[in-house]
């Protein structure tokens, strides 16, 4: 039996958000990963990174999992009637459907996150309940089928997470230790709790026009 | 001033090794990261992930931080003097010459690790003393301009290290929460010491015919 893995793969989208997830689901044994978009040409990422898409929405097959990775791209998502109608058609045949980061506010969208407890990146979480979610700020949420991660870097929780839920906690064990993930930051800024104040402006302040944009898009 | 970050992107790269620290670094202020091979044909990391070098070996401009990921492409890059002759040649012109996961192997053939501290994989740590270095099981290792990173994953932190050294650690903890690198592993298999026996195992298991070819190469 084979397992698979559709990730959205847009204009503007955090690759980590997509590469972290793609490396655990990848790893694992009988899994088989696809990019899905629109059209089959190069995708550029918020930074820069070209990504190829390998299947269409016109192509793509079924999906036990669907994962919506999140980035500045998102914005240009949230009143694309395409995507959102992709997104709803492929959530109804999979057994979980994901996001990562500001990929839940896609899934907000869609209409998949009503009444559900989600998280998102730590600076969009109070879109979530304007999406009917209520907002929950842990590394990955589970509520039922839907399970979301937080900011970029929780993608790689969050893969190990939906392995586990999958295929067993003995195939993302030996998956984070191919992966050899024992983390260790070199700093304790990784959240706005922990950030010094001057780093989380700073870190808002970079995000800022993208956020406004948001704001409108969600309005 | 723009810092330049150049990364080695070949067939069978280990493509977290190298999304990872482009993460980090292409979300710096002021960063151009280049992905650089011999020609600019699309390249399937080991994965399956298909990545597009930007930059060749004869256009490449100098770097100020030469980064060689690792993976199963690693063995082809060992003889190969093309390859070893271009890291040789950037890595003279580097503030920093760095390596993720087995990428180290690439810069010990390259005679770059030569009487350095250094670290690998978890699973090719013993290849170190072949190729001249004392290997040091730290996350990130730095001795004088070399900087090494441990397997795939650490690839993370080692990227918000070299930001930091370069560039200060405001910067390197902007993007930490920018990224949201507050990890939160779901178990605590990332390392040989804290991992299962039978999980020790199942990851060597799979990681054997690479290492295998890897022992003749490096005999």
């Amino acid at each position: 039996m084979t397992f698979h893995f559709g990730i959205l793969c847009f204009p503007g989208v955090q690759q980590l958000d997509l590469t972290g997830p793609y490396e655990v689901f990848a790893s694992a044994r009988n899994a088989t990963v696809h990019l899905v978009w629109k059209d089959l040409k190069p995708i550029r990422s918020a930074t820069g990174l070209v990504l190829m898409p390998d299947t269409t929405f016109a192509d793509a097959p079924s999906f036990d999992v669907l994962c919506i990775p999140g980035g500045r791209g998102v914005n240009a998502l949230l009143h694309d009637e395409e995507v959102l109608s992709f997104v709803r058609e492929k959530a109804a045949a999979a057994r979980f459907v994901t996001a990562v980061c500001t990929g839940s506010l896609v899934l907000g969208r869609a209409g998949l996150l009503t009444g559900r407890r989600a998280t998102t990146h730590w600076n969009s979480m109070d879109f979530l309940p304007r999406l009917g979610a209520t907002p929950v700020e842990e590394r990955v949420v589970q509520d039922g089928s839907v399970i979301t991660a937080g900011g970029v870097t929780a993608g790689i929780d969050f893969g190990l997470a939906v392995v586990a839920e999958l295929m067993g906690n003995d195939e993302a064990q030996t998956i984070q230790l191919s992966l050899e993930y024992a983390p260790a930051p070199p700093f304790n800024s990784g959240t706005p709790a922990t950030a010094p104040r001057s780093i989380l402006d700073a870190a808002r302040a970079r995000m800022a026009a993208s956020r406004r944009e948001r704001e409108v898009l969600l309005s």
